[in-house]
């Protein structure tokens, strides 16, 4: 049977009415089941897996993409418990914030609603096929999921087992759909059908990304890059700057809300950076400085814009010593990608202009670019972030698969 | 001086710092001036307006088309009421909803911030630019104006009262910009501007939005139709559902509130639909039956499925009675454009499920559609209806031109 993405659109907008309404208790029964069926069919799934690891070799992938592909019997309760995880958040769906009386009579408010179909683009770990299908199911949507031609046995393995616990259910599998084609022309079409998806999320690098952007005529939640900025400023207290620039540059620099860029004003300079140096020196961390930083530093490279650019997600760090306030403010808004800025400094009235001078996505004070995560601000389970100002800013929460309608209440009122 | 959309929106993107650092007094004083100066400026506007009223004369535009491009004193003196108005309006930006302490002592919030630089493409009305500049300002944004080929010299009278006023204040003209080139080429190219505009609003036909939609890719709000439902509950208060739809129907049958389908419980029909008929008669609307309802009506036509799906916006109305409360959620499901849907009905357990399961941007009890407009439900001044899921749905006030970022303050707090 060939693979329609049309139909399978289709199908899965139909579905998405039955699983919009579904209560709490529902949803959590489901995702329960979803959960022990994914435990006690381990076996099946690891085999399945073991036919993606063996064609990944095969194919030359690197042992770093063949770890991430890799399922094991702990990964697999992993995933398991993942899903635990997102039955114990709290559903979103249904909540009236507030409702006002306007002077005719009639009672306002807007209740929060699923999005209805979201389509999901990303790469290797087949861990991201189920829990993306639990966080969808949970906030009332169907899912479209379109995993890397790596993980293919993988995910449809999973995908058996969700529609198997759906359907004893009596429910409609199609609110759950592992795209079996792993051909680009499947994501070209897919992004053409906004009939029926309500929004995109590709997960992966900068050029899926940009290709999916491209392409959509469904709304796309984007997340480019993170070049996170540090800005030590001239009133920053010695300690709290010295530990924050650690633990956001090598805590895990793999991470996108880990820190590239360093900015400290020229006052303070003198004070911080030989402090910073040695701090740095035995985690290795390879330093791009500016003119008037490089002496700080043993080794340290010249630094070209293109430094100021760079995610470099490793042990790696640009570095400018900035001559004022302005300037740290200025060369934030130039270089940005909309992720997380930091500014350490104990003057309340800097702090505030900090926060106000900067519009990405997550502005701090005082604390670790790496607390720029779902989890760490509250959220529970992260779904990603988003970059682009639509929609979702920042980290994404279960209320970001949601919308909000308005309800209207009345008693016979008409318009004049 | 040839005009370039990707210098220009590159312009708008630096102006749009400028614009967010405006605190509510200054964006008021400016608003102000510019109403003042448009005022001032009458004289000069109503000649442009001529120019376009003379070129709509010889391309033969409709009188209606006519009447809408015209200005007059008056609708001078309106659109600078207008601006007052939104002078008026509570500023969104800077508010943190809520600011919540995390174990570890970090406090997070939501900030909410401008956008960044709004397109907007519009058709004939040179109000308007003018309120659509004032809206964008209001709420911290830069704008990009692309209206009609038809009002090309109003907007741009309109624009250099703008200018003259922004460069007046010493501040940046490139926060408002009217685009002067009128070929379709300009807005394929303002569509791939996503480095610099952050929303794009088209308003006008639905042609225009399938187009906007299908060439963008920056992000679009969508309003493609507004067709309206009434459902006529078997408990329906009989009073009640007579007002109910003749206010919807025949208020004002051009606006996209307006309802354009009725869906009649079979239980109810032989005591609604004589009264229907006899309230409708007067108004001569013109109505599409189905087999069971045609009867009660003079000189009705037989309903097709077409009808179903119209959007009359006049005195035309298509009707069906349904079997039971499920059909009429089945119907309103198949044929919804996600605008308005009314229930009426004394029965709680079916208006909550009504509302439950029907998720339109505007679901209403007892109440006229009519209502369902941004200063109706409380908004204040209205930027048009969204009628696709993402970032806004239904009626859109002001803080749909903003978005949220994160604040998190700390007091030196790092990641274990």
């Amino acid at each position: 049977m060939t693979f329609n993405i049309e139909t399978s659109a289709k199908q899965a907008r139909i579905a998405a009415r039955q699983v919009a309404q579904l209560n709490t208790n529902e949803k959590n029964q489901l995702l329960l089941k979803i959960a022990s069926s994914i435990e006690n069919n381990s076996d099946a799934i690891l085999k399945a897996n073991n036919k993606d690891i063996d064609a990944g070799k095969a194919k030359g992938l690197s042992e770093s993409m063949l770890d991430r592909l890799l399922l094991t019997p702990q990964r697999i309760a992993d995933i398991a418990h993942a899903i635990k995880e997102i039955i114990a958040l709290a559903d979103p769906i249904g909540e009236v914030a507030n409702l006002i009386l306007r002077p005719n009579g009639l009672q306002v408010g807007k209740m929060r609603i699923p999005l209805g179909v979201i389509a999901m683009i990303y790469e290797a770990r087949p861990n991201v096929t189920a829990e993306s299908a639990a966080l969808c199911i949970k906030s009332g949507n169907a899912v479209i999921l379109r995993g890397g031609s790596e993980a293919i046995h993988s995910n449809l393995a999973l995908a058996e087992c969700l529609h198997q616990v759906i359907k004893d259910q009596g429910l409609d599998p199609n609110m759950v759909t592992v795209i079996p084609d792993t051909s680009r022309e499947v994501i070209e079409k897919l992004l053409k059908q906004r009939e029926s998806i309500d929004l995109v999320i590709p997960r992966g690098g900068e050029g899926l990304i940009r290709y999916v952007t491209e392409h959509s005529q469904i709304p796309v939640i984007q997340h480019f890059k993170g070049v996170c900025h540090l800005f030590i400023d001239k009133y920053a207290d010695l300690d709290k700057a010295i530990n924050i620039l650690v633990n956001g540059k090598t805590q895990r620099p793999s991470a996108c809300n880990s820190l590239e860029t360093l900015l400290v004003h020229q006052s303070f300079a003198d004070k911080f950076l030989p402090l910073a140096a040695k701090a740095l020196l035995p985690k290795q961390v390879k330093v791009h400085a500016c003119q008037q930083s490089i002496n700080y530093f043993d080794n340290a490279i010249l630094a070209t814009n293109d430094d100021y650019h760079a995610e470099y997600l490793n042990q790696e760090i640009a570095i400018k010593v900035v001559e004022s306030f302005d300037a740290a403010i200025n060369h934030i808004n130039e270089f940005t990608s909309d992720h997380t800025e930091v500014i350490v400094s104990q003057d309340t009235s800097r702090t505030q202009a900090f926060i106000k001078q900067i519009n990405s996505s997550v502005v701090m004070v005082n604390a670790s670019s790496r607390f720029s995560d779902g989890g760490q601000l509250g959220l529970g389970s992260e779904i990603g972030i988003s970059t682009s100002k639509l929609h979702a800013y920042g980290p994404m929460g279960l209320s970001s698969l949601t919308t909000e309608k308005f309800v209207v209440y009345g008693d016979g009122q008409v318009r004049d």
